[in-house]
């Protein structure tokens, strides 16, 4: 997000790559990789050196934010702990994301996208009711963990405006979920007897229509608010003789007869195409959307349009997508450059922001303390979107 | 967010309420809006008379940000679009969540959590391979959404350190899903024919142990990075005769007999309830994690000692759960204090803050244009977590 909002971001990883580099193959940088890591630079350091800490702390004494996501106690082991980094530079914002926060029980333990969606309730409230329980396909937990930790870092910049001091913040994934269970908490707390799992329904099951339908081409989903929405509706199904049909009239009414409302819903879905009944339901302005597949969002013209779907072009996989940024300033949408070659930035970061010569960095290269590639090796050129 | 962290948030609704406050009762809160709405000021305004557009214009001229997610189109309809606000206040944040974003052929397109969890991608990759695709219990587009504006708006104050001015900020719920497709949009890119849904596996089917699996008492996660944790199950699991087995031997080994290496540990799992299954591979630190239903996240020991699930107290409810605050900057986690009543901070707003008297608001009052109750009619007191 930093990197998209025009920050110069220097990613510091391992002399061989950060795992997700090269998962695929050990010479080329896998997609996602490619997906996670547009518009920085690269700066490769052996941290467990002396020389490698050494050009880690002349970054530090100029940088304005650090982002970490070791586990806890990594960095206090490399001698580049919280309190050192911000003793040597008090205006530093040092951003530590974790899977649990460094206080209570959980501090410390292991976290994956997967386990944290396990622990937070994501995985017990997905699925159907009569079926086992299922994750999220997206890797939701860490991409709320991760825009919540730069939200912090940018406040903790915002407040340093005022007080000229940095400050150590944080973003727990597991905190990051709490929040979105509100619903089925509400209904838990409030003592409401509703299954843990509801399949596309309501989780209340208190609104209806509200699922997801089959198509003669697929699914889509179908929402209806209000009792105009569901007035609509019949009128796109040129169901109007049920206008006036009691086990339908009311938001509750419809609840108690969800199943007849369903059904009804499918009799028309199931005869058409998801872009037949998206053109039907779009002119009354019912809430609907197909099921779209992964392919169909990477090639949906909207995305593209508006820049959240770019492409940059890589020396071996050659063009990839790549997402854009999803928080809009003024102005035209950022155009994402590829992600850096290992090292494609050692030069330039070592000797024009650090003033390091030319034969000092020759011999960090040649000691293996980092990695030194060219940008041209890359073919980095950015695309048009 | 931004009342977390200890801004002054004035929340403008209708005379009536928003459609979430009395989702349930005409009088008493919906436990869902308590848990939205921790920490806010509520001033309600008719926006639709003239006397209710002059009291929000003048809290404009005091505001630093507005942050609003109407239907496109109605902030201008009011007379209150974002180049009237911010002619009147140049410094104005102006804040625009939306579901499709303000260009492009979805533009203006009603969205909600479930249809935009359709569009994106989120419904066709969760679920099981044999099933019908199904959606995430959470809520997490409306989160996604917000989070992004939250960030979007610190990220334009911080701008407005630098060159005075304000802007116009959007976060799309549609765009801002786009990054988390990052691996299922890698494999749909690369041409590999994984299946759309893959139940709780890894969305390459590359990794084993990466599963949800049954324990005496339901069920847990457990996932396996690298060799090292694989090795450490097996010692966990008194399966030391299969170190040297070379079915599972490589990561690769292991995802190609991915069936295999399952019924091997869900034959460890299933005789033992998940307690007893966390604290063995806690001992080794295999990342894994129960699945815990709702009720076990709201009486988390964790989240509790952490500040992310608090307590306020309601007038007719009595003791309500609420999140917490999941960016932690300096000292103690901030405490929530309950939504209040509609109206509950009328007077105080616009006396002390927009210097109205007594009898300008008694008229406002009275025309219906606001409504003014007092703190103490929804005894509002916070609980110390």
């Amino acid at each position: 997000m930093f990197a998209h909002l025009g920050a110069d971001v220097i990613k510091v990883e391992s002399p061989r790559g950060e795992l997700l580099r090269y998962r695929e193959d050990p010479e080329v940088e896998s997609r996602e990789f490619m997906m996670l890591n547009s518009s920085k630079r690269s700066l490769p350091i052996d941290l467990k050196t002396s020389d490698g800490r050494q050009i880690f702390l002349d970054l530090i004494d100029r940088a304005d934010v650090l982002i970490e996501n070791f586990s806890l106690g990594v960095m206090e082991r490399l001698g580049l702990g919280a309190d050192e980094l911000m003793k040597r530079n008090p205006r530093l914002i040092y951003a530590r994301g974790t899977g649990y926060g460094s206080e209570g029980v959980l501090s410390g333990l292991s976290a994956m996208d997967l386990t944290v969606q396990a622990i937070a309730g994501v995985i017990s409230t997905t699925g159907f009711p009569d079926g086992k329980p299922v994750k999220t396909g997206p890797a939701f937990v860490d991409f709320m963990a991760g825009i919540h930790l730069f939200a912090a870092a940018v406040s903790a910049l915002y407040q340093r405006e005022r007080d000229g001091h940095g400050q150590l913040v944080q973003a727990a994934m597991y905190d990051t979920i709490v929040p979105t269970l509100a619903s089925p908490m509400a209904a838990y707390e409030s003592g409401k007897n509703a299954p843990e799992r509801v399949g596309n329904r309501h989780s209340g099951l208190s609104v209806a229509p509200y699922n997801v339908y089959t198509a003669k081409d697929g699914y889509l989903a179908i929402f209806c608010v209000s009792n105009r929405h569901w007035r609509r509706l019949l009128t796109c199904m040129a169901r109007e003789d049920l206008l006036d049909d009691p086990r339908f009239g009311t938001p509750h009414a419809r609840a108690q007869n969800m199943d007849a409302v369903d059904e009804l819903v499918e009799t028309f879905t199931s005869t058409r195409t998801r872009a037949e009944i998206a053109e039907i339901l779009r002119e009354q302005d019912v809430p609907s959307a197909p099921v779209q597949t992964v392919g169909e969002v990477s090639n949906d013209e909207h995305l593209i349009q508006n820049g959240m779907i770019q492409t940059v072009r890589h020396r071996v996989l050659g063009e990839v997508t790549v997402p854009g940024c999803a928080i809009r300033l003024d102005g035209a949408p950022p155009v994402a450059t590829a992600a850096p070659a290992l090292g494609a930035d050692t030069g330039d970061v070592l000797s024009q922001l650090l003033g390091y010569d030319a034969q000092r960095i020759q011999e960090l290269v040649q000691a293996g303390i980092t990695v030194s590639t060219t940008r041209s090796e890359m073919a980095v050129a950015a695309d048009e979107a």
